[in-house]
């Protein structure tokens, strides 16, 4: 949404457009300098910083609604992207988490308004995992921003997004066991160091990371290459590169790693 | 609902008591005589086998909802419950799935009649597990038979729901390598032949099915008891048992088995 007349029908007739009562919540996750981020919106009628996340139209299903907000907010398009848990307590789309006063300047609602955004909305949970240096985070009208943070450093966030994010976090680290990652975060060639590194700051543990290189050798998804990195004498680790059809195969069917 | 009083109260005003636009499935899994099996329901107003299900109350969260309607369909409280995926194709809810002419019969009602029940919904997969012999399939008033089937020979269901059945085994044979699982399936004391047998019906497959049982020892999830099967001279496996601790804690913070 770009313009306040846009933002202005949403909130009075979005019913034509979008389902009501059900929204997709996206934490994309930004593997970088071996740190793992997330990147944060704030919505100008939010109190505090949120996923970003929005209804669901229509004419599309929930992946398709997921692929939607995830490529809006980040710039890139066919994000890994998975479903990993619905939220819905009764209460948790809480005004608490609403600023009253600029909710009436943009659009001229009043919290508890009765419409189409009245009553409990549930939320469906969706991760995906991008390298951050080709993402172009992009606020709307409705954002003031939206930006990288530190998983390790998160604010406190509006709504149960912070419960959404744990879930996300262990969802997508027990997917590490199942799904192979990493094709478009790790550069082309790699070494063995780079790819046990990536997994040790995506597990979130030190503990057993090489055991995902090991494995991923084993089942034929990285290969090794006839070239070294010169690094100095005695100092030249193997490059690998991932194998495309393994992996798609992987990606499709699962496997175990471990 | 065990009335035609409560029926017709749910289809003219169930948006009192209920959420509207979404709903629970339950893929409730039978572990038995080494076969694997599935609760389904017959719907009086359904035209096939579905998974049961039902609306959410406004006053309980997806999790209470889902303990809700498999302890009605199963007679079993505290089942193993996971929620696995919400599914929300446009049209997944089609009206060919619904017998109009029981419908009009039982409520009054038509195909497409405006009303709570209209309009696109959405639904949230959980599966649970349950031994087959202590549970106590019901049907209710809206529902003439509810039985169980085994998974290899599932007939075609109503909706998307051999879809949902599907994606509940993936997420249940991926969870088999995080969550410990047969406390309540498997006798209190077990040989190992009996626990690998379990993980190989559970998983479907024979091949590595042993790994788990080993892995389940090494971490002190399973403890060998003095105790051995007397089954003739040479042939006396020993017993094991659940560590109760390590099991619930294992519930609660997952592990890696593989």
């Amino acid at each position: 949404m770009e313009t306040l007349k846009e933002i202005q029908d949403f909130f009075h007739k979005g019913y034509l457009e979008y389902r009501p009562n059900l929204t997709v919540d996206c934490a994309i996750f930004g593997y970088h300098g071996g740190e793992l981020q997330l990147l944060l919106v704030k919505n100008k009628v939010f109190t505090k910083w949120c996923l970003p996340g929005g209804y669901i139209r229509k004419d599309e299903n929930l992946d398709q609604a997921a692929a939607r907000i995830t490529a809006e907010r980040s710039g890139i398009s066919n994000l890994f992207l998975k479903q990993f848990k619905t939220f819905g307590d009764p209460g948790r789309n809480s005004p608490r988490s609403v600023d009253e006063e600029q909710l009436f300047k943009l659009t001229g609602m009043k919290i508890n308004e009765p419409g189409w955004l009245a009553g409990e909305t549930a939320s469906i949970g969706y991760y995906a995992i991008t390298d951050v240096v080709n993402a172009k985070p992009k606020a709307d009208y409705l954002s003031s921003e939206c930006q990288w943070f530190p998983v390790s450093k998160l604010p406190l966030l509006g709504f149960d997004h912070n419960e959404m994010v744990n879930e996300a976090l262990s969802a997508m680290r027990m997917n590490l066991y199942h799904f192979p990652i990493g094709k478009n975060l790790l550069p082309p060639k790699f070494t063995l160091k780079e790819i046990k590194h990536f997994y040790e700051v995506m597990s979130g543990k030190t503990l057993n990371a090489s055991n995902f290189p090991n494995k991923l050798i084993a089942l034929g998804l990285i290969v090794k290459l006839d070239e070294k990195r010169n690094i100095g004498a005695h100092r030249s680790p193997a490059y690998y590169r991932f194998d495309e059809d393994s992996y798609e195969k992987a990606l499709d069917e699962g496997l175990v790693l471990a």
